[in-house]
């Protein structure tokens, strides 16, 4: 292993040399965010939840598992099988951090998980702490449930995450021997094999970037290909993904983080091997996904039965399951659908799903976290500390970690990218020559964004602006200092979504994207959402709760059809929102009394009063005294 | 058991004695159905449904169990451990069969098989074929999951009910020794035990009924006790309906078909005992039931997930469970509420539930059932002809087969209640007397309904008419030849919903029902049904179905406010049903493409096209080449 070189390079996803992805991915650690959304979420990330969640994990006996493992400690297995991933994810949470704050006590406390893991190991490389002893025999006798390869992916995120933020190897060795286990199992020509819950592909492909042993690559493809097999390996059915060859599903299926994970790991695979037929299903899926079952957060899974997609166009809003999980997955394959193909669409959705499905996940100050993420409430549905399946605490602790990396991209020919808005400062490295930019920025509260090119070495291409799905190319506006001035009509938004813009040392390059008030509505078929439109500004999608609404129920909050809405900062509000008020109306429900069926009273024929209507960002909901919520809102007249 | 008397009195549920019933069952075999919509599915049931059924019990090992049992064949034990249950609901309806179509080919097979279930019964009369040989000692190990006394109280209602039917004990006995088993283990002062799956209440009191042995009705209060109790005997999850002790229960949760059969048996306590906390109770939880959790189609449980009830308003629709199973419960409950109070407003659910929420369980050739009953669907959603867990099949059978035995009660003051309409002869005794009836109608497609007194004697009192729910009293006419005119004015609706009018030999008394069509809305927190309407003609609810409207995607379609709508009988489709036809309109959804989100368009600014609409009675759905389907239809201008 000593032959891994090792640099000041520390992307999220290498892509970096990866053959068929046209954009490379920046170090983490060059983008030094001072935002006022992201960067406070980062921070809390950073200074309450991974500490928190360490301590969850030594009390809910994770990580004593491993000392039982290793034989440390004589006691049963606690907790559910798979919790092992938690630890990991955890782990790859603190490595990410690590680089973008170096903290020497973090770093030992991280040492001191590894060595834990690194004692429970077997001497052929296999690790999984509820697969010790009596339950040794039982080794990879069911992949279809019990999650060891699940596992070993996680460790592998971890390891190679760790690997980039300190150069050491010490963890890595620990993925290398276990991949090498995986290999010697699974690998071509050998057992066909895949792990119920799929993340151990992209893991494996990150393992092939970060060594070089095309092997992992290899065995990653070997999993791809053993799911879709007749008699089903892993049940044959959708929940797992297993009732088709991989190139040939066009409908995103089954449990919904274990699709997008599958996903993810398949445009890894694409992005080495450009293999057509990987592309073509990649973009079948993504069009169902985008087309027929997201939610309009960007969320995915409709229903808690399967913690699974719907049909096309089911997308029920009180009984939203949404996983936070499941939103990070698509998070983490758009980015490399973005690399793979440098298109804004997949950014745009990066996006949506990080403001508006993500970020609903945890509480402001850093402590709770959502599972099912559902877009009505009645003021029953909390954030809870910590879960017995924690699958999502440590996902949010290590996407946050890692979302600097994600402003960014470079290509072979000089440009770079920003895909993401928000004050920051950057050192781009290109492929000959280096740019530093400061970006200044009150989004996504506020649509102009100043970005000052500091200063410019070597050869230098375009600068890209993304220009947001949501943003009237014909209401915005770009300016250059230093260049003379581009009017707006000259604003030319290549095919991919981007506007590009010489790079010059001392340009400082205004765009100011249009915030305004809308109205969104869904697909007539979308049943439980015709006549109802959800409030959205720029990127943000908005909810009413019922702390902002004393005059009614906001279930009974309709929205007259030509409402007049305005824009509000409130700085004190949930950590600083912008929320929108305008004078709303509110069906009359008392009436109703006991009633649940009644004659049919037109609109028109209702009674109505003026209620008075502040929506929030969905983000921030939950975040006070429990009431009433809602995101779809009736629009009357 | 010799002591077990046996008459000419065949109720379905035997009240006759229950000291806190007001209202008497009449013996099933008195009334004989000649209506066009109830007799021609029960003539289907005994004809093809029956039969074929128990050939599926054969074909899927369900009686072999038994002989595997015995010790007959030498076997693994096939299907699911509560399998035997299927074969005494199948049992029960063939008994009730037998009560009012005399069969010796069916009386003789049904003989057959309790030979086998005789047979297959342990010396200390345990029965349960799952849980035989090598499981034998794990009897009652596991009361949360393993329904051994589900199966137990089928196989006593099917005893009970073969007993009724033929005046024989050999299945009584059986049923005898296993309850003298459960009461000698679970009986008062004994193990605190009850079921994951209730039944075995309702079961118990029958028997004590049938045997009156106080025992049974005893083992049945401990069982109802045995709930709720901390730490939960079974799990203490709302789940099994062990949360909280009954009498503390206010709403209906968990598992739809588990909490109506709970209910269902307290009824049945509350009629033997009079507890004022039951009565409470079952009042609080029928409230619940019918004013926040319950389909339009009387249909209940809302979620997939557990087979359950969902919050309040929380009744998806393309997505709505509605267990036929849990239809058949909440009739089976309605029908004692009934008794107990003489409140029409139980006899009105047990109406709307048995045309809107049980007859769609069925298919119309009597060979396929639908186990979930969504309120709209793409197509995908069609009957099968058998389950895995094939509970509604046979749950269908007795009931289809014991329904002529609602029609009529009695009380003991000697009045006779007409709770369902329909063509029909009833020779009905009363306490000091006895009336012959002949009711003719053709609804529930037509209101009038004309019954002639042609014979009495003794004491009679008046006839209960109940005027429906859905009738308005002003438009309700009543006319009695022979006993001068009453006008309309002159109707006295009753409290309890019932008009009086005396009883005499040869009176003619034609009561006509208004038959409007009528559009309905949900409370608007039923957030799915918002701006929607369905459509209703009397007791018959409606849906639109693709096959019939072929100028727009039935999920395009929607109703001008103003619509008129006529009423049409088709004879020759869906073996003669009254269709709903007008003018109606629809949502041009061509111009969405693939979008699912889009700036929203107010209803006045979309586009619509005409598009003649007709609908089918909901129950007949599903019956020819799948298509769309919904019940609630938007409604706009």
């Amino acid at each position: 292993m000593s032959h891994i070189p090792h640099d000041d390079y520390r992307p999220v996803v290498d892509l970096s040399k990866s053959p068929s992805a046209l954009l490379r991915p920046i170090s983490l650690d060059k983008v030094v965010l001072s935002d006022k959304f992201w960067e406070p979420k980062i921070r809390v990330n950073r200074e309450v939840t991974i500490p928190s969640q360490l301590e969850h994990l030594e009390k809910t006996d994770r990580i004593n598992n491993f000392r039982r493992a290793s034989g440390k400690i004589e006691a049963e297995f606690v907790g559910i099988f798979f919790n092992d991933s938690d630890v990991y994810k955890w782990a790859e949470a603190a490595a990410y951090s690590l680089i973008t704050h170096p903290d020497k006590v973090l770093e030992e406390k991280l040492d001191e998980i590894i060595q834990e893991i690194w004692d429970a190991q077997q001497t052929d490389g296999y690790i999984n702490t509820y697969f010790m002893f009596e339950r040794e025999k039982d080794r990879f006798s069911n992949l279809k449930d019990m999650h060891e390869m699940y596992c070993a992916g996680h460790l592998i995120q971890a390891a190679v995450a760790h690997h980039r933020a300190t150069g050491r190897k010490n963890f890595l060795d620990i993925a290398f021997h276990l991949a090498e286990c995986l290999h010697h199992k699974f690998g071509p020509e050998k057992e066909v094999g895949a792990c119920g819950h799929q993340v151990a592909e992209m893991a494996l492909v990150e393992l092939y970037r970060e060594t070089g042993l095309i092997r992992f690559l290899e065995l990653a493809v070997c999993m791809m290909n053993a799911r879709g097999r007749k008699p089903g390996l892993l049940g044959g059915d959708e929940y797992h993904q297993d009732h088709a060859p991989f190139l040939e599903t066009t409908e995103v299926v089954g449990h919904a983080v274990r699709q997008l994970y599958y996903t993810t790991g398949a445009t890894d695979i694409l992005a080495e091997t450009g293999d057509a037929g990987y592309r073509y299903a990649l973009e079948q899926l993504w069009d169902n996904f985008t087309q027929k079952r997201m939610y309009i957060t960007g969320g995915a899974g409709a229903r808690y039965e399967g913690e699974a997609f719907g049909k096309d166009y089911e997308l029920p809003n009180d009984r939203a399951y949404t996983e936070t999980c499941a939103a990070i997955a698509s998070v983490m394959w758009n980015w490399r659908m973005l690399s793979v193909t440098g298109e804004s669409k997949y950014a745009d959705l990066m996006e949506t799903t990080l403001y508006n499905a993500v970020a609903p996940g945890f509480s402001l100050d850093g402590k709770q976290y959502f599972y099912e993420n559902p877009l009505a409430d009645r003021g029953n549905h909390r954030r809870s500390e910590w879960f017995g399946c924690a699958c999502c605490p440590p996902n949010v602790a290590r996407t946050l970690a890692s979302l600097p990396g994600l402003f960014y991209s470079t290509d072979d020919a000089s440009n770079l990218y920003v895909h993401l808005y928000g004050s920051n400062e950057a050192q781009i490295v290109l492929p000959e020559g280096s740019v530093m930019l400061k970006q200044t920025s009150d989004f996504p509260w506020d649509g102009k964004i100043v970005i000052k090119v500091s200063e410019c070495h070597g050869k230098v291409g375009s600068l890209k602006l993304r220009i947001p799905w949501w943003a009237n190319p014909k209401k915005t506006k770009l300016t250059i200092k230093n260049s003379g001035s581009i009017s707006p009509n000259d604003v030319i938004v290549s095919e991919k979504g981007y506007v590009a813009v010489p790079i010059e040392e001392g340009a400082v390059v205004t765009l100011t994207l249009p915030m305004e008030i809308e109205m969104d509505e869904s697909h007539p078929h979308v049943l439980n959402n015709r006549g109802r439109a959800a409030l959205r500004r720029g990127a943000i999608l908005y909810c009413i709760e019922q702390e902002d609404n004393p005059d009614a129920d906001v279930w009974d909050i309709c929205l007259p059809a030509g409402i007049s809405l305005e824009a509000k900062w409130k700085p004190e509000l949930l950590g600083g929102v912008m929320v929108l008020q305008g004078e709303a109306a509110a069906l009359d429900s008392l009436h109703w009394e006991d009633a649940l069926y009644a004659p049919f009273r037109a609109a028109k024929e209702s009674s109505y009063y003026p209620a008075y209507l502040t929506a929030i960002p969905y983000f921030a909901w939950a975040n006070r005294d429990p009431g009433p919520m809602q995101v779809w809102i009736p629009v009357i007249g």
